[in-house]
Parts: C-alpha cells; structure tokens; sequence
C-alpha cells in the first residue's frame, strides 16, 4: 500500500538523520541554548534577509499556534481565523484552552480578505459598549491554507495594512510553509515574509525534518521579550534543543529546505496532471502539494485498493473529494504507479 | 570541556538512532496510531506485567505532567506535590496555567510522606466550608525526586492507600525512573510500579533516547477513555508518533532501558566514591544519578576548569552544593578524568 | 426620557425592598446556608413540582453560565450554542476563558433545531480521529431566546432527547424565563421545566429582582456534589447570601414572579399592538417582553426625542431594527406615551 | 444566640437601604455608566484626593482579586502573597483558575516584608535560566490582614519601593480597609493610599454595603484601558450597576464610610479590653475588628451557649484560638451581653 494521505508518512530528510548521527556524542547545554540552535536562527535570518528577527524552535503546530496566540492576545481577545483554519477545527480547542475565542470568518477557498478583516475590527470599535464582546487582538492566517491555496503577495499586504491601522498583530502559520512558497503559482519568496507580517513559522514537521517549527517574529512590535518563559509554559521547551538546531541548520544549508519542496511540488503537480487529463474536476485549485480530485464512489474503490488518501469532503451520493498530498519523501516511482492506476480508471 | 552538569547532554543512544535510519522511509499513519507505538505498547506491558495498561507517549516532561494532572483534576482541585518537586518549581506554572493548584508540602530529603498527604486531605474534608479552599484531587510524586532520592516500597505502599482512601489518583514522575530501578538502593521493580499507583512514566528524554516520555495508566480507577482529546489539546500529539513508538519499542527490547540506567549508576557510584575518599560531604544521600557534594569556592574553581557541573545550593560564605550527572551517555573515560581531578583537589 | 432600552432599568419590585428592609438587622450565617435562602430552595421546588432539586443561587447571568458551563464540562469539550446565543456573542469569551469553545450552530429566529444538534454529535463520533476536534459536551439553549422568541414544549423534548441519546446535559438560560412563560405563545409551565432539561436558571435580575439567578439542577444525571467550589472560584459566592435567598423567597410567594411577569408581557403587547396598527413590521415574531419594530430613521428620529430604545440590527439605507424593552417595572401610562408617540408618527 | 462570628451577619446600613427605596424606580442605564456611578466615583475621588484616579464597582472580594490579579498579570506570571493571604487559602484556587501561581511567602502576624519581596525577586532575576520558574509580576498584600494585623506606613512604603524598582504592581485588598483605617494603631489615612500603592480596593460589604467593593487603580503606571472587559470576561459586570454606584456613594457622603468604621474598633476594643482583664491572651495583636482569644475548652463551652464565634487555630489539647468580629451593624447591647458573659468565665 502506497501512502499519500498526508505529508508526514516518512521519518526525515536522510541528511538530517546523517547529521543526527554525527553529531550524537557531542556535549551540549540544553533548552536550546546550543551551539547548533544559534547557528540554525543565523542561517534563516540570512536566508530571510531579517538580522533583527527573533527565532524560536518548537517541536509541533498546534504548540506553536497556542504559544504564539497565547503570548500575544491580552485575556479578553481572540484571534480572527478563517472558519476552516487549523486552529479552529483541528486542535481539540487548544486556543480556547488558553481561554480566548477564535473569531472565525467565512472563508473562501480556505482564505479570508482584508476586507472581512477590516469590517469585523470596524464594527467591534463601533459597538456601544464593545467589552461585551471579545475584542479581535490579532489575525491568524495558514500559507498555504489547509486546502493548499495561497494568498498573492498582494493580498498579504493589504491584510497587515489593516493591522497595523489597527495595531494587532498578524501571524502566519507556515506548518507547510515550503510547499506555498515552491508553487508555481507564488509571487512571495521567504524574505518577503519579514515585510507581510509580525510573526510566521517555517514548517519543519511535514517538510523535510523528524518535527520542528521554527517561529520567527520578524519586528518589535510586540514583545518578544519573554517568549522563552510562554514556551516553558506550555510545555514546549524540548531538553534537548539541538535536535531542532540540527535539524533547521540541516534545512538552511545549502538550499535543502527549498529543494525538497520543490520536488514535493513537482510529484504534486504530476499527479495533478494524471487526473486532469481523465477529465476528473477538483474540489479546489490547489497549486501546492495537496490535491483534492472529485471522484466517484468506483473510482474511490479501485484507487483505493494500492494507496492510501484521505476522505475529505462529501460531494454527492455519487462523488467524494478526496486528497492526495506529496512531500519531501515522495518517491517518483510511487507517483508513477499512481498515475498509472489513474490512467486505468 | 567535560559536561556533567545534567543527564540531557548527549544524542541518544546509538541503537536508537540506528533504528531511525533503518526505518525511515517506512510509510506510516501518523498520530501515534502506526505499528511501532503499538509494538511498543506491548513490550512495555510485557516489562511491567500489566496487561491492561492503557500507554501514550508524549515528547517531554512538562508536557506529561500537565496532560496527565490536567486531565484527571477538576477545576476547583489542586494537586499535592512536595514544594520541591517539578510542578511546583520548574514548569513555569503550566499547572496553573492549565487551571490548578499545586498543593505543596514540606519535602524531607524531596519526599513527603503518607502521614503529611493524609493530614491534608483529612484536614480539608474537615473543615467547615471546604469549598473556599482548593480540594485535594491527586497527589504527585517524583521518582527519583529532583534530589535523586528515592521512595521505598513500604513508603509507595502507604501513599497509595491514602489515596485510595480518599478516592484520588497517585501519579508518579518516572523523568529518571531508570535511574531510580537501577540504583542498589531501590528496592522495587519496573514491574511493582502498576500495583504502587494509578498512573506513572517512564522517562525517556534522560534515558536514551532522543526525547519521549511514556505515560502509562495502570488500571481504570480514573478514566482514561478520552486522554487522547487532552494530549492533542496540549499540543502533544506529535504528528510522527512513530519516532516516540519506535524509540521506546528500542528501549524495551532485550532489557536496554534498563542496562543503561544501570550504566550511568555505576558511573556516579565512582563519582560518589571520589568524593567520599576526599572527604567531601554530600547536600543529600542520593542512591542515583546526580550527585550533591558540598565544595569549597576553591575547588568549584579548580573543577570548573575542566568540568561542567550546575550550582545547585548556597551552604554558607565558602561552600555551595553542585550537582553532578551521568547519563546512558556518560563515558567512563569522562568519568576518570573527573576522579583524577577530584583526587589532585 | 422615558426608558424602554433594556429590562433592567429600574431596581426592584417594591415587596423586595420591603422584605430587605424588615430582616436589614437579622443576623444569619453567611455564604448562602441561611434559613432565606433554604426557605427560598422550598419554595422553588415547589413551584417548579421537583423536591429533589439542587439550587443555587448566583449574581448574575454570566456568572451563571460560566460556572454551570465550567463545572459539567471535561477540558476537551465544547458547548453546542446557537451563534446568536448569549455566550457566543455577549460574554466577552468568558466561557473561552473558563477554557471551553463554544460550538456555534446558525440560529433560525434566535433558536436551534433537534436536527442540527443531532448532526453535529453524530458527526463529531462518526469522526476518524475525533481527539483532533473540540467534543461537543453540552447544549446550551436560552428561553426566551435573545431576540425573545421561545421553544415550543415538542421542539424542547425533542432537543432534550438527543441529549440523552448522547448522554450530555442540556441547559436552558432562563435569564428572561419569567418572560417566556408569561407569553401568550407559550405552551409550557414552570413545572414542566424539570422533564424538559437538566438544568436550567430562573432569572432574578431582569424580572423583579436587584440582581439574582436561581440555577436549578433538575436530576442526578451529571453531579452536582462539587457546585458550591465551582462557584467559589468562579467568584460568584456571595458573601450575604441571604440577599439572594430573601428575594427568590419573595418572588416565589404568593406567585410574585409569574404576576409580575404577565405585567411586562400586557405591556409589551400594547406596544406590538401599537406599531401593528401602524404597519410597522418587524425583525421577528416574539411574543415575549422585546419587541423588535423596523423603523425608518426618521421615525427612529422622532421618537428618540422622548423615548430611549436599542438599535438592534441594520436593514437598509432608510431602516433599522429597533428594540423595545418592558418588564416589571414598566409603567402602564408610560407605555400610554409610547402609543401616543407611535399612532403620531 | 448572638453573633461575631463575621462581619457580614447583617444586610446592610439604613441609610443604603433608604437610598435604595428612594431611588427605586429611577431609571438609568445598566453596567455601572449610570449617574449613581459616576456621582460615588467622584466622592471617592474627592476623599482619595486623587483626582485621576480610575475606579471600578465590583461585587464582592474573590471576584475583585481575580479581576485585577487576571488584568495585570502576564500568563507566564503569579502573584506574590502572604501564605496567609486570601487568595493563596480562601478562594477556592480562583487564581489558578484565571492561569497564575500564587507565590507563597511565610507571614509573620499575617504580613510580609519589603526584604522578603526582595529577595523573591532578586532571587528570579538572578537565576540562570528565568525561564523555567514563574516571574513574579505583582505583590498582593492585605490592609488589614486576614488576622487583623495592619502595615505601617513605613513597611507600605518600603514595599511599594520595591515594586516600582521592579516595575510590578502593588495591590492592596481593603476587604475590611475601613476597620484599617480606623484603628487607632493605623498612621496612615485613605488619602495616602494612592500614593502607596498602583491598586487597592475599598470594601463595602463588610463595612456597611449590602456588598460591594471599589477598586481604584491610583495611577497609570499599567494601562487599565480594558479593565471593562476584564470585569464583564469574569462575570462581574453588574446589570443594575446602579446598586453599586449607590452604595457607594452613599457611603461616601458625609464620611459615612469611616464613621461607621469607627463604631466597630469601638466595639472590637470593648471586647478586647474584657477578655484582657479576665488575663486571656491573644493568638495576635489585631487593633482592628477582628479579636482572637485563645479559650479554653471550657470557656469555648460557655460562651458558645449564647454567642457565635468562629474556630480559628487548635493551639493545644486543652486551648483554641477563636475569632469575634465586629462590624457597623454590632449593636452595643451585645457587645454588653458578651462582655457580661466574659467576666462570669
């Protein structure tokens, strides 16, 4: 059975596991005040074009999302977050956990627009008596999205203007950072994300490494000062730390990090190809390692007698969405047998 | 620079790391629900004779605690720890973050005692009113404790028999629990733990591997039916639980978990020893992995040339108690080194 | 300016002061365990037909919410609300703060149905990996709903089976129950309220009392033994109680609270009456104690000059939904003003 | 049987309830932006002498504590007390639920020193690796104690240095600030207040209101912008807001506040005096409205036959310590009574 229900089947990138070899016996202080972790933020300031920036390694996404929000939003706001974005259907209410409301906004094709952003903050400063209400304290946005779109550089930036009208942060979640930024259809590159936004992560976990986000606050607008003692907090702080110095130096060496969302991209796009050319429609169009193709109940059962992919949406009595995701670890001769057995349907 | 200053120094074990790489491009689920978690789960059944156990593995301490505590009190309950132990002094509130107090008691060499857990829990029930104060819920105890001692059975035994009196769980902090099994003091098994609590883990993160706690409930006095839906609103539901999985499958293959527990006790016995021949009293008694001698400024300064060891404890004007570890990892040609240097002191 | 904002615009009904002026001197125990407030629980039960009823008197609505919310929820769940429900949408997240998301289900005139609640359960279980998803843990539903319009006794026991299907309580916010009952649409009694939820609050503070809500737990599904430290930590244990108990004790003797209930209902018909005769439609069909009057800006205008009124809802350009209040102390000529500025306009 | 054993057995002083009556039907805004308000924040302002300051109405004690503990602290910070102090023991673990650590320091007669803060923080500030330990981010102290001891101006300003050192707040709870003010061991006056400390809160329900409590933020020193949400986000914000306003400033007016004070340190020293001359000590030197005997068994015995007091300490086989409060509502004939009944001991 080959697997393509998520971007996280494989264990790492074979030169993280080299270098983890390598480097096993050395001696190091933990918590990430190694060696290994300050070279690794030295190489992703360099490759974001961002000196100032300020870099934290945490170990998962909802962890990340948790520890981001909840050092920043004051107990009375909630962050603003697209209906269908991760924090607010996929992690067992960690936000709320650390008490504050997801302000969730209808989206479209997995995104939300600075001017849905703009009305809700206009229309709570409004109010008669506002501290009724969650004050909106920060706009969470996914890039990609959990349906693989993207949002253009341009609609990046009108998203931070109306922050920084209203002087709240916004925050990225890059868990899949990577295979946004390798897509065809991108006209961002990493050192344009200082410019886009406050804070963002550079996704580890499902591009290339064991585990690991890489949180960058990109300015001073909000304090960082004590994000350390909000990671101890949420029981993120990893004792061994270098793992994830490692591992991010490992993605910031010599490109890797790009190169093997690149080929994700490609094996994604190939795969999407086989299934345009059998006439069969998606749910979305996906530019990035995610592909949700529409397909009958038959086609589902012939598929799904060699690979693995994951349900997603139920279209009619007839049809279901489904996803097929690539990764860094994809090989091309298990997206060759797919698309064989497309090519058959 | 020779670093005994903690047991989280180094890697992991070489064994492990080889398992990674051997395994690395197996595709599995993900979530923890692949085969090697569910392998592990079985060998450590079979080490600690408890076939009903119900076992997750999360990737740190903080982060097992909390999940655990967070999951088993209700709001207005606190838990009783001693007022050195973990909880209360090193996580940065994350008990109270997650909405409960710690119930500190006066620790004796980083014990409490049956005696002092009872008088609580019989004092509150007491009272005239009992709902302005925090209601005891569980009780939490560190074994080792942070000050490498250990409980007897007769001790555990007693513990537990209050709490099951009272109805509350008893967790046990297992972080060096293979330090604690190995050590000539111990007069208990791997395999006692399941009829000396409620719930326990086994810490992997200070005993060989990578990072990986195993957090094992050993009967259904407290639910643990819904402990996933906690772990993944924590933030600990790694996506590639397979790492934690195969990790712990390693360590409990041909009793390895053990042997390298027993190894770093026989390296701080010859610590120990060193000291001892030099005269050097110790803060405490520790039959385990750290080691408290109390040394002058002078020969701090002369160790800390060569050595890496924590300030632990202000004595007086010229003395202070350090701490000194081993680990799986320590290597017995470190190990001569320090002696060497103790006995030129 | 005479006021029909909101129903708490006066202080209390007269008999009310009365009662606390004649026992100012009395001294009782404090906390709620007074001789009023048992004397107030006996008249309770009795009037709603259910003797082994547990009662506990609380400030105000939030407060009542938050703590029932709070005490029957695990950390992992979720409430099921109508969007439009008051702890969606005017709690300032504190049911978020006590840690719990609220699951927001689109409103049908201010209610929901047995059918979505059933969807949302049925497809949260069907889930493969629910632990990734808040569970939903509870219905909250409000009678009268916010916008004044009431369950009907069929669309109540179907809600309430679903519940018991999936074994979680429902609760009804009574904050304005008095109103409800009071309502000539209304098809069910205060006793009926026992077989029709698990728990549920009569509100004081808007019908007659200072301040005040009488939560009511109805049966022995889900425990209640620990309520009095939920409400100590939520801060809402007063410490003069007995204030709490005399007025509830005043309100259910001699049927204080219903008659003082079918005062603000005539009242609020008269003036539905009066924008009808006017043809003036409205936002919703509520038969309870707030109407909801489309006016043009102009009759917003003209009648703003005398009268003080809620803007509840943009329409168009030329109109807005308006909100108009009666309670218990509303008086009958200052309803005759109204009218006579209405069959002006 | 009489009863001393609080100061919260009675409802409230005439002059509040008379207000209430002549006021009733007045109609004004809800949630405390009403003219009552407004008016008692002014008289407050005027007896504070400190015409910036900010002031909120609260219900009751536990709730004012966790509102402005909540408001100014940071996640990853808890709260100095006394062990002694309300919040650490009497409020159900409130803080904790609201995410923070109560930092214990021993008391000594219910207080805590500058030294003993400093050293708190110095300590933390110090460490290598912050981190991993809750910061202290506020000092909460109690005026009086909860054993009726009271701070001298010099140990308040002492304090109160410190904490502008560190840049942390100083609050005070004034549950019972009148009887402070009012005894005759104070050197301080409620003018002084803002100048000791960045918050404090005047209680009402212990001295004279039906319940009540004015928190006054003194400075601008932490931006208490949001402090409306903080209120509503817990539960406290009052509908009829008015009932506070009211209360307030009817004490307020005329020095009702302090006179009424003064009438119960007349009454508390009456019985101190009679306990005094029968050669019975004292559990402390409270020069406040709280006295604390220590009786014996025997003596417990015949004055519990007409008089209610409250267990405070076991002390030996034969000795307890009890408490008698006084309040604006003792009556002097029983202070007659009781000091009647001392002498026949």
């Amino acid at each position: 059975m080959i697997q393509f229900q998520c971007d996280y089947n494989e264990g790492a990138h074979p030169l993280i596991l080299q270098r983890l070899a390598e480097t096993n016996m050395h001696q190091t202080v933990g918590y990430g005040e190694d060696e290994y972790c300050q070279n690794a933020k030295l190489a992703i300031k360099e490759a974001i074009k961002c000196p100032n920036a300020d870099i934290h390694f945490l170990v998962g996404g909802t962890q990340a999302n948790t520890t981001v929000i909840a050092a920043l939003l004051r107990p009375y706001q909630g962050v603003i977050s697209a209906d269908s974005g991760h924090i607010n259907v996929h992690e067992t209410g960690a936000i709320e956990h650390a008490g504050h409301k997801v302000l969730a906004l209808p989206n479209v094709d997995g995104k939300i627009s600075a001017e849905q952003i703009s009305l809700t903050l206009a229309s709570h400063f409004a109010e008669d008596g506002p501290e009724h209400l969650v004050q909106p304290g920060m706009v969470y946005i996914s890039f990609p999205t959990e349906i693989g779109t993207i949002y253009s550089r341009n609609e990046l930036s009108e998203i931070y203007s109306v922050c920084k009208k209203y002087d709240i942060p916004l925050f990225i979640d890059g868990a899949r950072l990577g295979y946004g930024l390798a897509s065809p259809a991108c006209d961002i590159t990493l050192a344009d994300l200082p410019n886009l936004c406050d804070v963002f992560y550079i996704g580890g976990t499902k591009v290339g490494a064991l585990f690991g986000e890489a949180v960058v606050f990109t300015n001073n607008r909000f304090s960082t000062k004590h994000f350390r003692y909000h990671i101890k907090q949420q029981g993120g702080m990893l004792a061994k730390g270098r793992l994830l110095g490692l591992q991010f130096l490992t993605l910031f060496t010599d490109g890797l990090y790009l190169n093997i969302a690149n080929h994700a991209i490609n094996q994604a796009m190939r795969i999407r190809k086989a299934f345009e050319n059998k006439g069969i429609s998606f749910l979305v169009d996906s530019p990035t390692n995610q592909q949700f193709p529409i397909l009958t109940n038959e086609q589902i059962e012939v598929l799904g007698k060699d690979f693995l992919f994951s349900t997603w949406q139920h279209i009619d009595e007839g049809h279901t969405a489904v996803r097929f995701c690539t990764s860094w670890g994809t090989l091309p001769e298990s997206v060759d047998s797919l698309i064989s057995a497309i090519e058959k349907l």
